[in-house]
């Protein structure tokens, strides 16, 4: 059974499901900074995902890589699965701006995060209101 | 026509071509840390390629990212696309292990870049070469 790693579940606020992953956003307002997990337990490895799952997996990476880089006009985005840390399978979509606290570095271990305030986040969610695909549902944000 | 951007040049060794990317090996003996860049011009993001090359793209990864965990016996393989400094999209492909110089952070922005030894290169060939697909085409290394 699926069940989201405590420290994901403790760093993130959970936006939805796309068919195969839940969408969580890192509690850091310094960047709009997502994580897909696919909801499947066990895995810690792009390739310990059958081939279905895998191509899921990149399919809604990339169809939110591009709505991400389209609502917020962002310089570059930024994907990336590490796991050094937390084990369970997990892809990070990174919206980032030339003049944003970490550029032109990659956001991990840079500073503190800085948690949103409730207004920024329903800003950012209305803004993902309009650019999801129909398949996706929305969760607790 | 594809060329190499300048910077991926001059930072690494050309292992040889998936059907679709370079293999690059960064001339940084601290980790197995290899880049698969697509042979198209004018690509940046993921979601430039068209269908078949994202799908072709995450295969090469996801075939590469098994080998060399399973060649190297590695603790972790982080997989990532940044692109913030060279625009010309790249693959990260890193064997992480344990004791390596920047566990459990990401290799980026971790200190200097320490050269291979020529038969360091010779000794990381030699196991790739007994595992990657026949459809890989050796280059210069």
């Amino acid at each position: 059974m699926f069940a989201l790693d405590s420290r994901l579940q403790q760093d993130t606020l959970v936006v939805g499901d796309f068919p195969l992953s839940r969408l969580l956003l890192m509690n850091d307002s310094r960047y709009p900074w997502f994580i897909l997990v696919p909801r499947r337990s066990d895995v810690s490895e792009l390739f310990q995902l059958d081939e279905p799952d895998r191509a899921q997996l990149w399919q809604e990476t990339n169809t939110f890589a591009e709505v991400l880089k389209g609502v917020l006009a962002a310089d570059k985005m930024n994907v990336a699965t590490l796991g050094n840390v937390v084990s369970q399978l997990h892809m990070h979509v990174i919206a980032r701006f030339r003049e944003d606290a970490a550029w032109p570095a990659p956001v991990w271990g840079c500073g503190e995060a800085v948690a949103y305030a409730p207004e920024q986040v329903e800003v950012l969610v209305v803004r993902l209101k309009m650019a999801l695909p129909g398949d996706f549902v929305w969760g607790e944000v």
